[in-house]
């Protein structure tokens, strides 16, 4: 005899939207920065970060028992250790500016899943992935991207750092680098490589900064670009770090036949992304990432390493190989 | 030498409303309904339901991914056992009422969660829960939300059958009785009981087909009425199911007295709900359907056993206990 299947799994995911979006707007609130310099009781942190009276213990105690927060014997809230690493804005750790454009920006996007899965539209007026311009011409909302983008670059630059065989190469250059996140991390741990970010020229004073504030300005410099329009610059590896799948198959195609173009011979390519695995089953933080694309850009989705490798040999690349750098992000490696 | 605690479970929450809008979507769009009947390909699923071609697959693998979908070797999808049973629409186990309404109306007013937050303000137009008269003016949306409440009913209601001392009472009446499955599962267990629910008139209809249909219509009755205009109708025993969170604590305390006023001498009032624990500390459910109060009416929270009782102890019942019915929601008892 089996019991019936009960619906608990469907409740779980159906309701998770709720704690989600409670963690997000909590970030935003400034709760957790509010926190890191000691407890504070309802009455004092809900003035310090501004909440009404209605509704400021049921949120902060819902962040009690999702473990985002503590609450002490005496009633005064607290951070947990995971909270007070990455979610303390004053901290090099904070992660949050990730989740305050999860909360701002895509949050409310994913309301229209329905309609963009019925119709394949992109469901917001920005438009966010395939139309950086708007996107950088406002400095809070280039900042937060940009911060969020440091954040989910540091794990996967520091094991790219550890894991491609950099010693057969003297240069590089990060296509698509943000601020630079990439390249310095790299140039750090590598000190015999010069080389480099691409980008939009708005990104050009963030890069600026974060590569002085590294010491790196004498071997790392920006090369301001379009690469819808330009060239991509030689160097003997280039890298593509979450690129590919904010844009459309002709044009995932159109970069790596730039990249190859701009490499010499025996030069690398490197695609690193959050990968669908080969088989679609098991990744679904990928699958989902590919809904992001649906919802935000004209054309953009993710795609496994099976995928790239495909693109790869049809523009010439050959020795193709896929390496996880970390938990969540593998790269693909091909030579020209 | 401890590891400093990782960002996972902070990204994990942080990330699930992606996974969430996804299930809801699916509900909505009619997938596991249109899988029932058996196994579609991507393309015959995609016409079906219609879905464009953009994102198609993507949305369907995820939700393989989720484990709420399974795709065979040939490639063609089919339902899980649970979504078989609880997603579609024609059996009579659907729940997927609730999770229609989570998608197309709940999703989005959390959206404005930080808002709510700050100002203590609801942040839908429609107010849905304190302002029956509009929702149950829209056939649609009257029958979607009766539907879900029905579904949500179901389990609590055996319960409530099953663990209350029936066999003391002859008469009761269910306050806010929806089409009343709460009073049709407790008759259906117990042949001495009479009684009925209580609800708007215009839920007289859908009161009338659901109880006619399990040939209960000699012993249940409708009790047209509004409990902030009218008194309640006298009982043996009085039930408040999932009632008292959508109002303020002034109207909470009223409803209480107009069932006091209401019972004879060693009546019973029973309120069931999604407890928040005393401690404020685990149920983090019952908290978030807190904050759903806050943002979509104008006084309404969750509340604890011990907060419940607190207030019929005010009012004058005597001999309050708890009882749990369900994983999710317990009774508060108490005798005039």
């Amino acid at each position: 005899m089996h019991a019936s299947p009960g619906p608990d799994r469907i409740l779980e995911i159906g309701h998770a939207f709720r704690a989600s979006k409670t963690l997000l707007s909590a970030v935003e609130l400034g709760i957790f920065t509010a926190l890191a310099e000691g407890p504070l009781d309802l009455e004092a942190l809900r003035q310090q970060v501004g909440m009404h009276a209605r509704g400021a213990r049921d949120f902060l105690d819902a962040l009690v028992a999702l473990g985002m927060l503590n609450r002490q014997a005496d009633g005064c809230y607290c951070n947990s250790p995971e909270t007070d690493r990455y979610l303390d804005r004053t901290k090099p750790t904070y992660i949050g500016g990730l989740l305050e454009r999860l909360s701002i920006e895509q949050y409310g996007i994913w309301s229209a899943l329905t309609a963009a899965v019925r119709t394949g539209m992109p469901q917001s007026d920005k438009t966010m992935v395939s139309n950086f311009a708007p996107l950088y011409a406002d400095t809070r909302s280039r900042d937060l991207y940009v911060e969020g983008m440091s954040a989910r670059t540091q794990p996967a630059a520091k094991a790219l750092a550890a894991s491609f065989p950099w010693t057969d190469y003297r240069t590089f250059v990060d296509i698509g680098t943000s601020r630079g996140c990439l390249p310095a991390e790299i140039a750090l741990a590598h000190p015999h490589l010069t080389g480099g970010g691409f980008d939009l020229p708005p990104l050009a004073p963030l890069f600026a900064d974060y590569i002085r504030q590294r010491a790196l300005s004498n071997r790392l410099h920006f090369y301001p670009g379009d690469f819808f329009k330009d060239a991509l610059p030689s160097a003997e590896v280039l890298i593509f770090g979450r690129v590919l799948h904010n844009w459309d198959l002709a044009a995932k195609r159109m970069l790596l036949k730039k990249a190859y173009t701009a490499l010499p011979t025996n030069g690398a390519v490197i695609v690193y992304e959050r990968l669908i695995d080969d088989e679609r089953r098991v990744n679904v933080d990928a699958l989902l990432s590919s809904l992001q694309m649906l919802l935000a850009s004209a054309g953009g989705f993710d795609f496994s390493g099976k995928d790239c490798i495909s693109w790869m040999r049809e523009i010439g690349f050959r020795n193709m190989r896929i390496e996880r750098l970390t938990a969540d992000q593998s790269m693909v490696v091909g030579n020209k």
